[in-house]
């Protein structure tokens, strides 16, 4: 197994990274923070003379890197209780790699891969965040990627998250599931 | 009454804005294109010292537009089962905008207005665009917005919108609200 | 085509009722107003030695009625945001017969079926409903039954429902739906 | 404190009360299984001239030593993706109970208490039953009751949810509430 997690945060060090660390603990992964890159809206031209144009931005390599692991985690602060744009431009641009020869097998090698999703947001999470939590499982059955759990955390202020016990034992139910699947 | 579309889709004349004609046919509104200026995401500066610093691009101007009307439309294609990353963008800001010492009474004035949501999108979004609907809900009633109505359609090739009676007819309900309350 | 209202009221002549009505209306329907019989609460015997026992009320005569029929509207109050109790147990029930001779192919031909959901509930059921129509989105999927579409309506005193606009073209785009696949 | 648990189950110590078990582990707590008493459906007579009726079944006496106790254990087997039937009777009445001059502080000592939820499931309930959460909390927020948290279960064979890791962690954590609320 081979582990990649997407943080979709603005801040460093915040609550939601604080949450997956636990999630990860003692294990090896490649974090890739998306706030540290260029990551064009996509220009949805699926029904455009031409299709899709190549952007030049960093998102392509993004994915070459997400790619190579079969395992996914999506970390994402809760705002206005969904992923942030940030996360939801990188995952919009996937309408385009569905249909980049570049990415041919795209959608077929997505289908043998499993994910997770860790959520923390300030305002009644484990109830506002659930409908986040929906659309990252429709995501995920559109794409036929394996669903495999989730932890939502409640934080507002810098180190919030260490008081969410509910959150700590759902990440660290987590964290045994991805050592017992190594 | 004074009405504002805010549009997320990234593409002209697509599905969302023919069924938002329908939702405004017959009213004067003012129509902002989120696709056709610059939106930087949100960089999360609510907790560091020196708090959020003024942005470069052109997010002020497009609020300052919005808050001049009291009825909002926010019309988005369903993109991955929720608002397009565009939208979010424009959306994530407000936090920025809620400690921005010019826009003093953003939250304040906002608790005046009224909101309608048009969400248009290809895979079931009669069942899938629901959490997007729920998190809209969230977000309002955050902001003490008062939520007046929606309309889901589905369509994925251009025009297909036409071919959703039930989208049609709960925009014809939204017009006639909106008529009503001139 | 052939239409069964299957109806979750205890009130006579309520809103649910009327709401349907407009459904229905110029459509010839069998009626059955689950609050007239007798309908037991689920013994979960699936994994009991011996499993299920016949039980002695009229839920079986109701299912024999409701399958001679191709198209099942679900017509239900919203109370406490979900289905009525009574309307709850007869469904609760399809876990007997699914496990019983007397109906040996009852799941396979669920499978042929069309399914719409009419449901009337006094708090913002507009957005509280939701979780609700979610509901019976998951029951008809497991049952490989289509969902064809819903109508929600707001009202608490008798007669309110007259004043839902929205519901009201909602109920129009069903009853259209159902005339056009006869 | 003073914890009394509903239980919504069918059936003996199936996978919803061996969780619940965890949930109280080291509490004093009182135990209602509802399928034990008679409880009728509601008769919905709020428009009714003179009002509801008395009902002749046990629902009376179970209100009575519930209300006894200020924090609330729901816990219930996921049926068809919401609450049992025979916890939706028991709740559905509490619209008469709030109009019977018998309990005329109702919802007024209700908005006084805590409550959990604890729900098992045999069909991705971790996803599926997040709608039966988002009711709960509709129904506690109606009634101004303070939702202290929810345990999510996977379990269909008698015995299963001893492997649901992430459910026993999450009780643990409910476990640990309580017992800190002592």
């Amino acid at each position: 197994m081979s582990i990649v997690v997407i943080y979709g945060s603005t801040r460093q060090n915040g609550n939601t990274e604080r949450l997956t660390k636990r999630v990860i603990e003692g294990l090896e992964v490649e974090e890739i923070f998306l706030r540290d890159y260029d990551i064009q809206p996509i220009d949805d031209r699926r029904h455009s003379e031409g299709g899709f144009s190549d952007v030049d931005d960093d998102y392509n390599d993004l994915i070459t890197r997400m790619m190579k692991h079969d395992t996914f985690i999506f970390a994402t602060p809760i705002y206005w209780y969904s992923m942030t744009g940030t996360m939801k431009n990188f995952i919009d641009r996937w309408s385009h790699t569905m249909r980049d020869e570049k990415f041919p097998n795209f959608k077929a090698e997505l289908g043998t891969k499993k994910a997770y999703v860790v959520a923390v947001g300030g305002d009644r999470p484990h109830i506002k965040g659930l409908p986040l939590i929906q659309q990252f499982n429709y995501i995920f059955e559109f794409m036929s990627i394996s669903f495999e759990g989730y932890a939502i955390g409640k934080a507002s202020r810098p180190g919030d998250i260490t008081q969410d016990t509910t959150a700590f034992l759902a990440a660290t139910a987590l964290n045994e599931k991805l050592k017992g699947s190594q």
